[in-house]
């Protein structure tokens, strides 16, 4: 199962709104056969690992870290290839919380020994998949880097390498994993962002959304020549005149319609860099998944530009997070958190 | 060496102005004998060693993690019981860094064979111990507990339970470890603080360091019933009234003498728990080898109450601290920072 699950989190990333999954075949206690599913649209992990298989898969065992599909979906169900190669056994660690998938109770009616094997580090890997299809929104991973006294930039606006290397490298990451990335106006204006996914071996650059508000879009903005079409959210008339280069969407919006329309888009995790206005509204309208603050060991003294831009007057309004992960980047800290 | 390193850590925080340090003698590969200091004033870790011995240690090997000493101070040179016992050879992690000691020479010259062996987190250990020999003022811990959004308190000045129970019972511990615990004169009338090291097995109280500038202190104050004696630092003549119970030192302070002078008292480690005036001086006039930083999951929105409170102006001004350690404490963390 531990394979499976690295193969798993080596595909993060490029299954579109598809889990990452990967399988490993096991007969008379060697591996005849592994598979990860590659992309959207592409064959599953299952059957990938039957494909690769180097001896009949009859009476084998397949180990695979999320419950085999039971419907047609992009492809044919995985529990139909699994019946037809003979599998005797499945081992699966995370449940397919998607009402369509009942594959565990479709393979043991057909005779299989299925065995739900729970991992949970595994849960914790495929929770956000599941999150966004109970609610119909896309995940929304909040991100920003700040001073350890809270600033996103110095007093008069300077925020130019808050962070060091690696941190600004891990944010090329998260970029690459998600399927948009949203700023707002204020951003758009002051730094001209490529808002590319910068890594090693190209990445795949989010879809980017813009929060226009009331300005106005200039026609030499880097995200004009972002590889992917931006969508462009907006109250002016005036930015339809760039339909031709993105999708310009006029009207009043606010950020739950934002939502619905992007996950209707078929954005499924969106990745905010947004500036304190940005991030504020996200935060006290609650939605977010996950908090990524990459922490500089710099202290910026005295600024308007705190990450939060509200007063808060008593410790019962305090907005309060769940601490997931830490991670040291250098002297700078990638914290995560959730919501309390 | 390990075994000697736990040795030492075991005991640190009970050694006052010696460092902890821990010793083990092997001989034929047999373990015959082991020991640390166990206080300031008491015999050393290689004296306590010989004395554990359960066999003859001539012809022996000694682990210990710090030079052996060669001068008179409370208690006779290391090297002179090393060299009666007979011990053939001395393997230490770090150099004593103290003028007055050549343990490494004095045992080479009585024909023990001697081998520095140098440890990474062994003179990571020791660094803050020589660093105050050096300086010939106190180390300096600064400490604050912060929201993610830097600040020490809500606007409205509510800063009670920030951080959880770990944190609060990790800030204990550190007190214990500390020779003195310094404060200002608005934290001792905003909070009336004990200033106390409650731990487990009681914990040893660092000596109460006010601040008090023109204020004055007042009898019901819960410092003035501390079990240390309290040091009070102050401008204003009419705290004399209180030479019973403290040590009131009138006259125009500033920081840098008040270390002198703490460092004189006998004072080799001071714990500052300010809130942002105190701790911004120290910032500013670099007067600290550590910063520890308890940073709560939550957001206090717009405050006045900020770490740092002075503004910068440019990213070359800018405050940088290098990251020494993190660690989780539930949904809180503590980071530890030393200058960058």
């Amino acid at each position: 199962m531990n394979m499976a699950f690295e193969m798993a989190r080596m595909t993060v990333g490029q299954t579109g709104k598809n889990p990452a999954v990967g399988a490993v075949i096991v007969k008379e206690g060697k591996v005849i056969g592994m598979g990860a599913h590659l992309g959207y649209g592409k064959p599953h992990a299952e059957r990938q690992a039957l494909t690769s298989c180097n001896e009949n898969p009859q009476g084998s065992d397949i180990y695979v870290t999320l419950e085999p599909c039971s419907h047609y979906g992009k492809t044919p169900p995985c529990t139909e290839a699994i019946i037809e190669a003979g599998i005797s056994r499945v081992f699966y660690a995370s449940k397919d919380l998607n009402p369509k998938v009942s594959g565990h109770q479709v393979l043991m009616d057909a005779g299989v020994h299925v065995d739900h094997t729970p991992d949970v580090a595994i849960d914790r890997f495929y929770a956000p998949f599941f999150r966004h299809l109970g609610s119909g929104r896309p995940n929304v991973t909040l991100k920003c880097a700040i001073s350890l006294d809270g600033n996103l930039a110095l007093d008069d606006g300077t925020s130019t390498w808050i962070t060091g290397e690696a941190a600004r490298s891990d944010v090329h990451q998260e970029r690459h994993l998600h399927d948009a990335i949203l700023i707002g106006g204020g951003t758009l204006v002051h730094d001209d962002p490529k808002l590319t996914a910068r890594i090693d071996g190209g990445g795949d650059s989010p879809v980017p959304v813009v929060l226009l508000g009331h300005q106005e879009l200039s026609a030499g903005q880097l995200i004009l020549s972002h590889p992917k079409r931006p969508i462009i959210y907006t109250a002016n008339e005036a930015n339809l005149k760039h339909s031709e280069n993105c999708d310009v969407r006029v009207g009043e919006w606010t950020l739950d319609v934002i939502l619905d329309d992007l996950y209707a888009k078929g954005i499924s995790s969106l990745f905010v860099e947004g500036g304190a206005t940005v991030l504020t509204s996200f935060i006290k309208q609650q939605l977010y998944d996950r908090i990524l603050i990459y922490v500089a060991p710099k202290i910026f003294g005295e600024s308007r530009h705190a990450l939060y831009r509200e007063q808060i007057s008593s410790m019962e309004e305090v907005v309060q997070f769940e601490l997931i992960d830490v991670e040291k980047l250098g002297s700078d800290l990638k914290l995560t958190y959730g919501k309390a």
